[in-house]
């Protein structure tokens, strides 16, 4: 008995069926006596296809406008679930991201959450309505619609939890949880029952799709119950929050795989002081963001400097650099995008330090070579060739789960 | 030069090509030097398409939610229409119904505009923005979405021209213009210039679709000119305002045959006094609206009582009557659904008697039965056999317009 917010994505209310299914899921949550809001994405493709409609009229629209246009795929969504719960009997009522006072700034197509003016979802739960909230929208101080951008339901509904103080905000997902690594590809994997947000934060940065970052900052920061389950299965999830128990026996909770990477080397560079912070300064004007760095001394007076960004961001940076290449001083730029990152992560290393060298250790005697290495608190992350990368994640994977493939 | 309001209906914003063809119509007014709002309805078939969807979750969902749907459809046109305004290089702003604080009673599904806070349209003017509204679409008091039913979106253009002192309503539709009479049916039937908003109501009421009453109401109540005019034609359309210049050489403006109409007799009525007062206040406690009523002194002291009514009320009006038949004393209920109603409507009949006259004598050349007649000052009815229709539309239509045939 409490108050739960659950989101469900996309996919989880693309046609009649799954609406029904997701009503199903809602009604039994308030049957159970809990107070419910409900916060929903548009219906499967219908973004997609409101921005075809609109590439057919402006190549560049406004983004005010791709944000008005937008917003109508989730007040469909309420529309139609609110309805679906009121054939089963049930008290409910749909309402927007206005109607539910989501104050945005005025990022059009990103905007970020200012504040929610709680009074009518309270006025509604007070009635013991089931409430339908539109996800990914908001209204900034001029009364016009805004979007959040990526992940922007999932924010929604941490930001809703948050200010009404619920007890769980439930994310409905396609996947039923997190996982020690990708199910699909690696042996043995298997599903956590908890994960701290430290931990979740670094593997969403690490390419897990599950939740995304903001959502998981903003339940971090207003201390926020999360969990990540299948609309579908109807089993428990994966609990993300504070403090969590050890995952038995291993230090670790994941191991995870990035593949939108490149390494790219700065070869020859003058033996100055200020190099580093000449390369990194330039980068960081343009917004690239630079992830490993290792840096090696050459022998006569010159040294190398490799760096990984991600793939989107290979051009810009080589630009940059090529542009700048008296101005540092260095002989040549080498790019590699066959690369990836495979990196554990867990709160339990801080006290383990024998964590990392038995990663390393799996690795060798997997005969992968280590390109590159960074660490950090609560996470080890490696840089191998590309074709080595699932079979690197998998002897890893084995090395710190074993006993349970 | 001036403020002018221009609505678009569903056909006229029907895909991209058409938005464009709408987007040129409206740049078109801005560039002569005009202030510009447009109330624009949903593209196409979208009402239909949510209703439709709606109807796979429930059959009979509640009319809030339905509201909350169906807004969706006039937010996306109202986007697109802008976006296609952006590519041409224009300010515009597009604005949901509650951005335009378009505030109606809680009627959901037939909601009544009580006012409109014009603040955010004339700021958005004074920046010399080309403004696009949500049609059809308000808010009530407590915020929710409501829609405005049949003819909304007419009657919102007509709201903001009225609250606004527009200098012109115009509504675009795929006719261009208020004829003498059907013009696919009717040889030498010709567009008016202009027209009267009292001629206007009572052509509305006989059947002709091209505006629906509640607007016309509104633009005669707070003396907004209106015009009806095509989308597609780029002609000039029909003017409708309070005083017109008449007709050349005719007193009347229009002949309009309304098929969607019932004939019921109370035959053998005793002949006493209150037995009318009381059949039709029975009729209306039912809601059921009379027309034309004829009654008939009959021999031995019984008469007959017919009237016409829609011909969805004939079911109940049968019901209700029967059910009260020992109290009003008739003998039996006879109803006729083969009959049609023919009108001819001017106001330039009052000062001249003999355009009754003229309507029965093109009626008995033509050899058609008149059942019942109406009049009223603008107005002549005749109820005719159904078969007879279109011939008495034509031959009355040739005695008042030959001179144009």
């Amino acid at each position: 008995m409490g108050l739960i917010v659950q989101k469900f994505g996309g996919s989880s209310v693309a046609n009649a069926d799954k609406i029904r299914n997701v009503a199903k899921i809602i009604t039994k949550t308030y049957d159970d006596g809990n107070d419910v809001i409900v916060v929903l994405s548009a219906q499967g493709d219908t973004t997609d296809d409101l921005i075809a409609k609109a590439g057919e009229l402006n190549s560049k629209p406004s983004k005010r406008e791709m944000d008005m246009l937008l917003a109508t795929g989730e007040q469909q969504s309420i529309a139609l679930c609110a309805m679906a719960i009121e054939a089963m009997g049930y008290p409910v009522i749909s309402l927007t991201g206005w109607q539910v006072g989501m104050k945005t700034n005025s990022s059009y197509g990103g905007a970020r959450i200012k504040r929610v003016d709680c009074e009518r979802i309270r006025a509604e739960l007070d009635k013991r309505c089931i409430v339908i909230v539109a996800g990914f929208q908001g209204v900034n101080k001029r009364d016009d619609v805004t979007t959040l951008g990526r992940g922007g339901s999932d924010t929604s509904a941490v930001a809703l939890a948050a200010s009404l103080g619920a007890d769980l905000c439930q994310i409905y997902t396609d996947v039923d949880g997190v996982y020690t690594a990708d199910p699909r590809k690696i042996k043995g994997a298997r599903k956590l029952e908890e994960i701290s947000f430290d931990e979740m934060l670094e593997l969403a940065c690490l390419g897990s799709q599950v939740l995304h970052n903001r959502s998981v900052e903003m339940a971090k920061r207003y201390h926020v119950n999360m969990e990540v389950l299948s609309s579908f299965s109807g089993l428990p999830g994966t609990k993300v929050k504070e403090v969590v128990k050890p995952v038995e026996n291993s230090h670790i909770v994941g191991v995870a795989k990035d593949t939108d990477i490149a390494r790219i080397a700065l070869v020859g560079l003058s033996d100055r002081p200020g190099i580093a912070f000449r390369v990194f300064s330039l980068l960081a004007k343009r917004k690239i963001n630079v992830d490993i760095i290792l840096q090696s001394i050459g022998r006569e007076e010159s040294k190398d400097i490799s760096f990984t960004v991600s793939k989107a961001d290979v051009d810009a940076a080589r630009d940059i650099l090529e542009e700048y290449k008296e101005a540092i001083g260095f002989h040549s730029v080498h790019v590699s995008e066959d690369v990836a990152k495979i990196s554990i992560v867990g709160s339990g290393m801080i006290n383990n330090p024998g964590v990392a060298a038995d990663m390393f250790g799996a690795l060798y005697n997997a005969n992968i070579n280590i390109n590159m290495i960074s660490t950090s608190e609560i996470k080890v992350s490696v840089l191998v060739d590309i074709r080595d990368a699932d079979h690197a994640v998998q002897v890893i994977h084995d090395k710190f789960f074993a006993e349970f493939g």
